[in-house]
C-alpha cells in the first residue's frame, strides 16, 4: 500500500519518517497530476507546495493550529491530505469540491480564499481572537510572492508585525503569479539573506530563509525551529511552480491551469472551439489595432496579461502596457493620473477583482469625470472558479456611481466597435464582456459607426417585449415577441422608457445579480411613468453561485437560450 | 504691504529670499488661523505644512511640474498661494471653495483628493503619461505617515520604485493621522537614518532625511538637491501637526478640525446642541455597555477612534479594541478571521471608507456568511466634507451582496437596540447611521425587544403610504397619509409588499443614491406583483453632491422634513 493510501487521518503524518515523508510527497504529486490530467484545475501552484504542505502537516497539529492558504488555488495537496482524496476527482465540477478552500466544505479549511492577499489579515484575526479567548494554537499563513505585495497583504503585515505575538507567514516565492511577478519588492525578494535587514525585518518580522521549498528536511527543520521559539516570522521558501513536471516547469504560464493533458507525455489536449474566439482575445487583438492608430492609448492590467489577452499589446507597445501586479486599487488611480495628462488609459480587469477598486472608481475616476476606459472581463457567470470569482455584482455596484457610462455589448462585433468608440470619450466608460468564447467566426470588421445605445428588433403589433443586455441579446428569442438590446445600460434615455410603455408585457433578462440590477432600474422608471402592464425579470438570484461550467450555471439559473424561451412561452401562454 | 499680499502670482515665490520666505510662512500661518477661527476646517494638518508648501513653490515650477497633496486636507496653504486667498473665507461653505483639492475648482489642483493614500498612484500615472508624451516635468506627491502605510499607497510605492524614473515622495511625518498613527512601519519610521537600509530603500527609493519640516532652509536645500539629481526619492520631513498654535500642538486630535475658536486666545467655542447626542456617541456609549455584558465582543476601527467615538471602548477594553490604521481592507478581513474563532467583531467604518473594502465585504464576510457586525457611520449626506466623503452609495453597493442583513435605524433608540441585537446574529449584519446629532434627549433605555424590521403608522382608510428608512422615518409626516419605516432594508419580507398593494399611491423616501437604492427594489417587487397605482421616489439624484452643511444639502435635495411634506401635499393635491 502506498503511504498516501495508508494514511487514514492526517494526524498520522506527524509520526512519519523523512523517508516516508518523501515518498508521500512523490505520491501526492502524481496523484494530483493524474487527477488534473482528466479534469481542468490549477496544476502549477499545487505542485509547487507539495513538500511545504506535507511539512506543515508533519510539524503542526492542524486540528488545533490554524493554517490559511492565500488565494487557495495551491491547496490541492492540503485538500487531499485532509480527507478529500476520494472526492478530488470532482474538483471544480458541479456538485463536487471547490477549487479553493471553503469553510462550508470542510472544517479543515480554516478560512475560505479565492481572491489573493487575504490570508495575513484573516490569520491575524484568528490570532487575536484566540489570544482573547485564551486558546493556545499556532497561526500560519502561506502566501505567494505575487500576492504578498498587494496592498491588503501589506496592511496585514503592518498590523501583525506590530503585535509582538507569534505568527508564521510562509512566503512561497516562485517568482511568478499567473504571469511573472513585477515591482520593486519582487526585485528585493531576490536579494534577501538571513541576518540582513530587509523589507520584512523593517516591519518587525524575524526573517528566516531563503530555503529550498522542495527539500523536506530543510522545511521540517525550519518549521521546527519556528515552533520551538515562535515569534512574528517570515519563512521565505523558494519553490518552482509546476515542480516535477518538466513541461509545467518550463512553461509556467500555460501550466497554471492547463486544462486536460496526457499525464504520461505532458502533451496538452487542444481545446476545440471550431474557430471561435474568446472575448478576451477580441479585446486583446482590438487593442493592438486601435493603439496602432492612436498613440495616446495605453493599457493597464493588475497581474493578468495572459488572462486578459494583453500579451500581444505588451509585446507590441512595451512602454504603453503596464502590468502593475496584484494592485487593483493602484491600477485605477494610476489610470486616473495618466488621464489627467492626456493619455487614454484602458484598464482591463476581471469583474470580481474590480470589487477591490470600487473606491478608486468612485473617488478618483468618476468624481473627477476622467476619460478612463474600464474594460471589465469575466463579467457575468464565470464557471468552475465558482462563488469567489463570479462577475455578477459589477452592474449593481457601478450603476450607483454618477458620471459613469456603462456599455454591455451583445457580441464580438459590438465589443470590438465599443473599444474603438471609447477612445473618443470625454467621461469614464465601462465596457463589460464575459468569460469564454463568442459565437461569431468573423468579427474583425472595419471599424464603423458608433454602437447604438439601444437596438430594437420590432415586429408589427407585438404586445410583449424582451429587454436584454450583454450576450443574452444575441440569443434567438421567439418571434412572438419584440426584442430590444440595451448596449448602454447607463445612462438610458427617457425615450427608451416611453417606447416600452407601448407594450402590455415587459420582460427584462440580464446575467448579473437581480439585486441592484438593470431590472430594478427599469421597473422604477416604468412605475413612475404609470406603466400598468405585466413585468417579469430573470437574472442571477440573490445568493452566491457555486462552481460548475458556465453552461451548467446558465442552465441552472434559467439563463440559457432554451430555458429563456421556454419561460417566455410559458408567460405568453399562461401569464 | 505683507509678503503674502504682495504676491500677485505664485511664480513670484521662486525669487523670494530666505528672509521673505520665512515672513511668508508666518503670514500664511496666521492667515489660516484667522480664517479658520471664523469657520470650521482642517486646521492642524494645514499648519503643519506651511513651510513645506512655501518651499515647494520656491523650488518647483508648479505651472509645469505636478504636485499632489494626499488626502488634501492639508492643502490650505497651497490653495491660498495658488490664487484662492480671497475665496478662502468661503472654504467648505455652500458655493465656496472645497476643503480638498479639486481639478474642477482650479487648474492648480493637479489631482483631486479627499480619501487618503491615492497620491502616489496618481503621480506615478502622471509621470508615466508625461514620459510617453515626451513632456519634461517634476512629479511630487506629499503624503503623511498615517496614509503611506495604507495598502493602496504601498502598491504605488512598489510600482513607482520599480520604474527607475525620477519621482519625489515627500513623507510628511507628524506621527499622527486624525488619531495617533499605529503599526509596525510607523515604529520603523521613528528610527530612520540617512544612509541606512530601510523600508523605502528596500523598495528602490533613495531615502533623504529625516529633516526638520519647519525649517525653510533645510527644506529648500533638500528640494534643491533632489532637483539637481532627480531619482526615485523619499524625502522624510518631520513636522508638528498644528505647528504655531500652542493649543493645537498640545491637543492634536481636537485641533484636527476644531470648529470655530478665538484666534487670540485659542479658546474653542463650545458647540451648542442642547443636550442632544451625536449618533457616533450613541454607538460609542452603547458599545461599552454591551461589551461589558458580553466578553466576546470586540471592536475594530480603521484609524477613526475619535471620529467613531470608540475612545471610551478603547480605554475600557484595550485588548478588545483594535485600531488598524488606514487599512479598511485589512479591517474587514481581520474581523472575518476573528469571527471564525468565536469573537463577535463590530467594525465601525464611515460609509465612504467602506468603499475601500467592498471586496472584503463580499468575499471574506458575506460569502462565508460570518457573523460580523459592520457599523456604517456617516451614512447619507455628510455636509462640509463634500463630494469625496458622501455616504450615499452604501445601500446600493451592499444591497447587491447575498447573505447580508442591513439595518437602517430611525433614531437613537433603534440604533442602540440594534447594536444590542446584533451580538446574537449568526450572519453578517450592517447597521448604518448618519453623521451628526440625533433628536432625542433621552435615549439610554434598558435594552428591550429586538427592533421590528418594519414599523407601521397606519391610519384608517388612507390611500397613500410613505415608505421611508433611516432617520427620515423620524420626521413628522402629514397625517393625511400612512407612514411606514423600514428598519431592515435587506431582506424584506413578502408580506410587506402585499401590504403595500392595498394603497393607491406609494411614496419611497431615502437618504442615499436613487441609483441602486431601496426605491428601485420596491418598484421591482411592486411591478411584479401587478401594482397598478402611482409610485414616487425621493432620494439622492445620480450626481455627486458638493459641500455645504448637512441641513443645506437636505434642503437642496428636498430631503428635509419641510420639503418632503410640501412635496407630499403637492402629490396629494395634484398627483
Amino acid at each position: 500500500m502506498s503511504v498516501l493510501e495508508s494514511i487514514s487521518h492526517f494526524r498520522e503524518i506527524r509520526a512519519l519518517s523523512f523517508e516516508k515523508l518523501n515518498v508521500l510527497c512523490n505520491e501526492l504529486r502524481w496523484f494530483i497530476v493524474e487527477a488534473l490530467s482528466k479534469g481542468e484545475g490549477h496544476l502549477g501552484s499545487s505542485l509547487g507546495v507539495v513538500e511545504l504542505t506535507v511539512a506543515l502537516y508533519h510539524i503542526f497539529n492542524l486540528e488545533e493550529d490554524r493554517l490559511i492558504w492565500d488565494v487557495g488555488h495551491q491547496a490541492y495537496p492540503h485538500k487531499i491530505l485532509s480527507g478529500r482524496k476520494e472526492q478530488f476527482s470532482t474538483n471544480r465540477k458541479k456538485g463536487g469540491i471547490s477549487g479553493f478552500p471553503s469553510i462550508a466544505e470542510s472544517e479543515h479549511d480554516h478560512f475560505g480564499t479565492g481572491h489573493s492577499s487575504t490570508a495575513i489579515s484573516a490569520i491575524t484575526g484568528m490570532l487575536l481572537a484566540d489570544n482573547l479567548l485564551g486558546r493556545l494554537a499556532h497561526h500560519i499563513a502561506v502566501i505567494g510572492d505575487a500576492s504578498i505585495v498587494s496592498g491588503m497583504a501589506i496592511e496585514g503585515l503592518n498590523h501583525a508585525g506590530s503585535l509582538g505575538l507569534p505568527i508564521l507567514i510562509v512566503l512561497n516565492d516562485n517568482n511568478i503569479g499567473i504571469d511573472p511577478s513585477v515591482g520593486a519588492i519582487k526585485e528585493h525578494l531576490n536579494t534577501l539573506q538571513q541576518g540582513e535587514k530587509n523589507w520584512f525585518t523593517t516591519m518587525n518580522f524575524d526573517y528566516r530563509g531563503p530555503i529550498d521549498g522542495h527539500n523536506i528536511v530543510e522545511l521540517v527543520d525550519a518549521l521546527n525551529k519556528y515552533k520551538s521559539k515562535p515569534t512574528p516570522t517570515i519563512l521565505h521558501i523558494k519553490t518552482i511552480k509546476g515542480k516535477g513536471i518538466k513541461e509545467a516547469e518550463n512553461n509556467q504560464v500555460v501550466w497554471h491551469a492547463p486544462g486536460r493533458f496526457d499525464a504520461k507525455t505532458g502533451k496538452l489536449f487542444a481545446q476545440e472551439h471550431e474557430g471561435y474566439t474568446k472575448y478576451q482575445e477580441v479585446f486583446g487583438q482590438t487593442m493592438v489595432e486601435i493603439a496602432t492608430q492612436n498613440q495616446r492609448i495605453a493599457a493597464i492590467t493588475p497581474a493578468m496579461p495572459t488572462g486578459s489577452s494583453l500579451n500581444g499589446f505588451m509585446n507590441r507597445f512595451p512602454t504603453r502596457a503596464i502590468d502593475v501586479g496584484i494592485a487593483e486599487q493602484h491600477a485605477l488611480t494610476l489610470a486616473a493620473g495618466m488621464s489627467t495628462r492626456g493619455i487614454i488609459p484602458y484598464v482591463v480587469i476581471y469583474s470580481t477583482f474590480l470589487q477591490r477598486a470600487y473606491d478608486q472608481l468612485v473617488h478618483d475616476i468618476a468624481l473627477q469625470n476622467l476619460p478612463v476606459v474600464i474594460c471589465i472581463d469575466r463579467a457575468g457567470l464565470v464557471g468552475h472558479d465558482g462563488a469567489t470569482h463570479q462577475g455578477v455584482f459589477d452592474v449593481g455596484f457601478s450603476r450607483t456611481v454618477p458620471n459613469l457610462t456603462i456599455w454591455n455589448p451583445m457580441d464580438e462585433y459590438e465589443l470590438r466597435q465599443a473599444l474603438f468608440d471609447a477612445q473618443y470619450t470625454t467621461t469614464p466608460i465601462i465596457i463589460r464582456y464575459p468569460r469564454g468564447y463568442g459565437k461569431l467566426k468573423h468579427w474583425k470588421h472595419n471599424f464603423g459607426h458608433k454602437v447604438s445605445p439601444v437596438k430594437w428588433k420590432k415586429k408589427k403589433d407585438r404586445k410583449v417585449v424582451v429587454v436584454s443586455t450583454g450576450t443574452i441579446s444575441s440569443y434567438t428569442i421567439t418571434p412572438k415577441v419584440d426584442h430590444v438590446h440595451l448596449f448602454q445600460i447607463k445612462p438610458i434615455g427617457g425615450d427608451f422608457f416611453s417606447a416600452l410603455l407601448e407594450y402590455r408585457t415587459i420582460i427584462v433578462i440580464e446575467e448579473n445579480s437581480e439585486m441592484g440590477g438593470l431590472g430594478e432600474y427599469i421597473a422604477a422608471q416604468l412605475l413612475k411613468m404609470r406603466f400598468k402592464g405585466s413585468f417579469y425579470t430573470r437574472a442571477i438570484p440573490d445568493r452566491f453561485i457555486h462552481h460548475s461550467s458556465q453552461t451548467q450555471q446558465r442552465e441552472e439559473l434559467g439563463l440559457d437560450q432554451e430555458h429563456i424561451n421556454q419561460w417566455i412561452e410559458g408567460l405568453l401562454c399562461c401569464g
